[in-house]
């Protein structure tokens, strides 16, 4: 049985807190939706922030809604370079010890302490999805992307969830490297 | 018998025709050497040029010496969205119906026709060190960089010359999806 999932492109995004959302665009503000993004419920913005880092900053970095419980700056490896920040490597939601950034929205300006990440590669599996391939979550998978820059990715994270619908996450640098682009598909091979 | 090879990470470049290099850098202008690279004879230039495409320019791009027969930018597919040229995948050298681009230097500027490419990865073999792996000028490889952000890429072009030395030449999209970098090791697994 062919394990193939289709492929998402993450460019650099942000998820914010509520408080810091009123701090950067005003008391009481809702993010607007622009579009739904694959997984239910989740959207990107209408709204934008700047991030400024130690050597370059980002004039308008898309932000993703709903509000979190934490604020997370998502770049790539090229991105961290470019505005100075050294981002680690990190799953969603893991970012004790990583570095923060000054954000800057039409309101005011947040520093934030900690947040910036390089998302780690992954594939959200419905929970029916995970089953049907004996897939569990937090494994770590091999992926193929074919093509002219074909590649295998090896340490693609599992994520299974009810409220998850079948995606592989990769971020631009890894898209670019491999040629690959949204809506392509790729395969679990191991 | 493993077959490891040093990894090379290649920024942004360009190299130039003498005549370029003069209508860039003034009649009888010779490149200066910056440093010597990893293949025999060549070198990074102190010179840089600016590039100028549709959609933005890098300041100063580094120039390669020596002069060659034709001259070709190499970006990675990250640049090329960046200054809007659709530079397609090729081999060094291979540049029949490749865009091209503006050119500026301080004695004057080029229109190229063609040259723009996105390097494809390869890797150098001095003929001796093809002949004892069995590698074959051409052959299609995988190659494995290891690390949290492992991967083994596939289609990398063998390049045999008497006038080589074993280096894997990658570019920054590659090098930041998979975490590598230059003085990094890889092993060809196929």
């Amino acid at each position: 049985m062919s394990k193939t999932v289709p492929v998402g492109v993450s460019a650099r995004h942000i998820h914010l807190t509520q408080e810091h959302i009123e701090v950067l665009f005003g008391e009481g503000y809702q993010l607007t939706e622009f579009k739904a993004l694959s997984q239910p419920g989740q959207f990107a913005a209408n709204e934008t922030v700047a991030v400024v880092g130690s050597k370059g900053s980002f004039e308008k970095v898309r932000i993703l809604g709903p509000a979190r419980p934490a604020t997370q700056l998502e770049i790539s490896r090229t991105d961290s370079f470019a505005i100075g920040v050294k981002a680690p490597v990190r799953e969603s939601g893991k970012i004790d010890g990583t570095p923060g950034v000054l954000l800057k929205g039409p309101a005011g300006e947040v520093q934030i302490e900690e947040g910036v990440i390089v998302a780690a590669r992954h594939i959200h599996f419905h929970t029916s999805d995970a089953a049907k391939w004996g897939i569990k979550d937090q494994e770590l998978l091999k992926v193929r992307l074919s093509g002219e820059r074909g590649l295998v990715l090896e340490n693609v994270i599992a994520r299974v969830s009810d409220s998850f619908a079948l995606d592989m996450h990769i971020d631009t640098d890894e898209a670019n490297a491999s040629g690959a682009a949204t809506g392509d598909t790729a395969e679990i091979i191991d």
